[in-house]
């Protein structure tokens, strides 16, 4: 069966006090929005429709970002979830499958649950997703009759029996795409609100002979973000599950609960973690390496053997090949280092190629800026590049060169060749006293003054 | 009515282990004693009187810190705290408005409780404020009578009766200051340690048919620190309140957790703090910023859009203009950067002015400091400053201007010019090759040699 | 008694999904075979016997870095923990006192423990170590009469009433050598796994005559490691132990869960340590100094009034006098500094003295290795290193000597004089916004093309 998810992301999300849409807000690097639509994808739907309201130009733009066949529909005045879904109705014009709605700001619906609720199609016209509340509160209550839904009933609607069910509505809904518009066109707005609720469907539904059940999950699936809190409490349960299946996977860490992993994070078996590590988006790295403490990860590659940090920053496009070495207070992006490539201390690695067991030395700086464009430095392999080495891209340094110490290169290095860019060392006997004495001189002179 | 405060912070505080007073330990980067005085500031005292004991050449001195217009008098001997108000008596000699009795060691009451005290001052002579107790333990006990406080029973006088009362005696009280000041005069030490307690003013106010009542407030505003694992709890209950209030205005905190305030730390709303952020006392942060992992600011100002971190240090005197970056392993202080100014990586910017959009490039430094006296550097608007310059201030680079990578600055730059100041490169040729031989070799003969 | 441990170390681990041996994995910056030895050694053992299995050449070499007297034994298949203690019987032959059986995945039992179990051997031929467990589960019973111990039944054998036995078996055992090597060999395989216990041989001492009672310890001591995520919580008990002794100690942590201690480290009293610090093996840091926050120490020595960071990094053989100050984004290693020296910021220090009270400037870069060998740097007392100094090891630069800013310093510098190695300043007036104009030209002509 042919599916098209409908992700409803159009709220204001007032009680996040935010003038970025609550979507957009971001759970382990990614924005909520990413998280619900990745979850949908478990389903391979042949259609994704972004309902967007609050913000739309942004969340448009986001969810193109997360998913390019993403399809973003409007709804202009926020009344209610049906009328939210109503506004697919145009844009899946025919659609002749499943669809099944989710929520933006709902980011841990699991796969697997999507799944289950896909496979109780076959004998159900219209799933909804549930869980059991350890308090239920206000939320609606799932009213069964063995394994049929009869209806989803408002607490402030529900009788002393009902109110006594645990069972509760996530909102998560699934069914034909033509029933589901046809019920949604069925709902009225006859309540407190003034709002359409989709939630309503179930029972039109109902009333029609259609067959509803309920699909269960662990109410933490289900966790809505509602205010910055929440959303601290998401990455916290994100981060927690990461955690755990890191050490799961044969990873040590530390201090799990000092790490921070992206949505994406692959760490591979044997490869420790210290204390303080953040992972951002887009960062694999391998069995048997070592990330030290305070070491910030992004949209990189760190192979086996190599060790990272302490204080180590990789950004986004950094290659690191197995048995490198990126030591403290170092800055890469857009480099790739071949195997057993060193850079220990103090510099910073941009838009470069560090060759195979090439030391680079302590304040080295590929200047790869030149206040409009930027350009690439090449060295090649076992060479030699001297503590603060300036290296001025574009420029090459040849296989088995050296720098200078302290030497501003501008033309290409052959290989074998040494490139010395300095002036000579002189040394002026005295002068150091000399000057001591003058500025001491100075100052006892200011301070009388002052008096 | 006029209020004088007087702060009891003459204990030693043994069970801290400490050569530093007590009241001087710190909670979020100001010591106790200035958490105590700033919350009797909610009650606009017209005087404030510090009653030091140990160490108190160095409470004096916190104190005039914490507030220009606060007096220390001193407690020679440590007799209880009846005796410790009695040292504020000839200084306040004669003073006509009441007195608040608060605690050094005791500091997270809060204004809206001192001013609950105030507010029942109205309609009672003596005000104690009680807290009720989840394990009352060995606390005083406030025995009352409808709204009126009969008396203070200490733990080991109690009765059975008594010690199942649960509401407890904080020690803070509020008076006129004659009333109190003749109470305790009639207060003797005839009890086990010998000591004139303050408390038993309480007593003697009662048997001078003087009115008592009791304000109550949560447990946790009467928490006292006796030990270092009490004020690690003490900062941990700081830090929770404040992470809760940030996001409740609507700052994200990635990871609430492991962020920690200063204690005038003031973040505007849709400012995102990651994971690791340090704040000292004395910084303001506009809405919109963004402070990155693993970055750590005091005394500083950042502003709307500006992007600060992973690993920047903001030190004392940082002025951060909207849209400015300062990125990681980068140091500023004393330092005002303009609107779009940039210090991306591996800089030291320290008494200076950076002009609007100007660029700086990675391994900069100014050279503030000639061993003696500090000077400052002036940077123009839209200049770029080439990586690993020394700016040996004083000295100045204009608007539109540029210095050479790896150029050391001594003499102003004028606007739009090019300062150069580096040797021209030479490549040697094979003379790398021929060095690593030789040094190889010569290890070589070492490691032969050694056998 | 002369004591002999034998410390079983010979298991895969293979919950530990690791190709590591189990019992080398670490807490605390020190293997788990390392905790269990040293917790051995409080009986001042006269012999050390490991059995090692999985990975024995590695747990052999580790072995031998904790403790140089440790002797390694083979057990070339794993059939149990009595057929593990037998490998060391040739080793010990003769040994003519007690023998301890410890665990080399079991590393938090105290010294106290240990000597309490030595105490008991006065009385008594065998000493099972037992805990109370709060959820005895699946372990194996200790049947006790008054203090006798009757018999270990494992919990599948156990009868209901044995069942409800708290007392647990550690594993733990203590006996004569020769009669706890005699009870081995009469131990038979009979039982469901096939393998010789060595809890058997309390069954088969009794049997024999012999006395045995139990000794107790809490339950902590005795947790086995059979994860990662056993791992991570071993670490965070072993650092929420060392955060309170530390606390206890009189040592100031801000927020002591953020602080991790290596397994010997040694803080002073009065000393702050601020949040986010790791301690890896090695550090002692005297009463009253200052480690400030992101800071990283590793086998180093800090002495009183020393300011360490904050993001500094001290590397083992450093040397911090009293009153010296490392800054940001510094690294030292193998580094002496004398009192009051100074390398505040931005600079890497590695084998280099520096004298009393010498400043060194900001990017200053001891060029201490040539790709081959390394070499030290000796600074005087009083000298002053301008910013950006590179330091071309072996060279030395005198008492009271300055070098100038951006300086690459190659030849020795003779107290009281200035080295000086740069280029003179040039600059050339219009040529900054020459290139601007003419790089934005570029890039428009570029922008235009793409179109």
């Amino acid at each position: 069966m042919s599916i098209a998810l409908i992700v409803l992301a159009a709220g204001q999300g007032t009680r996040m006090n935010s003038d970025l849409p609550k979507v957009l807000h971001q759970i382990a690097g990614a924005p909520m929005l990413g998280h619900a639509i990745h979850a949908g994808m478990a389903l391979e739907p042949a259609r994704i429709v972004v309902v967007a309201g609050h913000g739309a130009e942004a969340v448009t733009k986001a969810a193109e970002d997360i998913n390019p066949f993403a399809q973003v529909v409007l709804q202009e005045e926020q009344l209610g979830t049906g009328h939210a879904v109503d506004q697919a109705r145009d844009i899946l014009g025919g659609f002749d499958g499943d669809v099944v709605v989710l929520y933006g700001d709902t980011p841990f619906i699991q796969p697997e649950t999507l799944q289950a609720m896909a496979e109780a199609r076959a004998k159900n016209d219209l799933i909804v997703l549930g869980f059991v509340a350890a308090e239920p509160g206000r939320y609606g209550r799932l009213i069964t009759q063995g394994d049929s839904l009869q209806a989803i009933v408002e607490y402030k609607d529900a009788s002393p029996e009902e109110r006594a069910v645990t069972l509760c509505n996530s909102g998560v809904i699934m069914g034909s795409a033509s029933q589901v518009f046809d019920l949604i066109a069925q709902v009225d707005n006859n309540n407190a609100s003034g709002e359409y609720y989709l939630t309503d469907i179930i029972a039109k539904g109902r009333e029609s002979g259609l067959s509803a059940t309920v699909v269960t999950c662990p109410e933490a699936e289900t966790m809505g973000i509602n205010t910055r809190a929440e959303l601290a409490m998401a990455e916290a349960a994100f981060q927690a599950r990461a955690r755990a299946e890191a050490l799961e996977n044969g990873v040590t860490l530390t201090a799990p609960e000092t790490v921070f992993f992206g949505h994406d994070t692959v760490i591979g078996r044997d490869t420790i973690v210290e204390p303080n590590v953040f992972f951002g988006p887009g960062v694999t790295v391998e069995s048997g390496a070592h990330i030290r403490a305070f070491s910030h990860l992004e949209g990189c590659h760190v192979s086996n053997g190599a060790v990272v940090g302490p204080y180590a920053r990789l950004r986004p496009g950094t290659e690191l090949s197995a048995n490198t070495r990126i030591g403290n207070f170092v800055e890469t992006k857009n480099a790739i280092l071949a195997e057993g490539a060193k850079v220990n201390h103090l510099s910073y690695i941009g838009d470069a190629n560090v060759g195979e067991a090439t030391n680079i030395g302590a304040g080295t700086i590929t200047c790869n800026y030149d206040g409009v464009f930027k350009h690439r430095t090449e060295i090649g392999a076992r060479a030699f590049i001297g503590s603060n080495t300036m290296l001025v891209a574009p420029v090459s340094v040849g296989d088995e060169a050296m720098t200078a110490t302290g030497s501003v290169v501008t033309s290409n290095v052959p290989e074998g060749a040494m490139a010395v860019a300095r002036a000579r060392q002189e040394n002026k006997p005295g002068l150091s006293r000399k000057l001591f004495d003058m500025l001491k001189k100075k100052k006892a002179r200011q301070q009388k003054e002052a008096k």
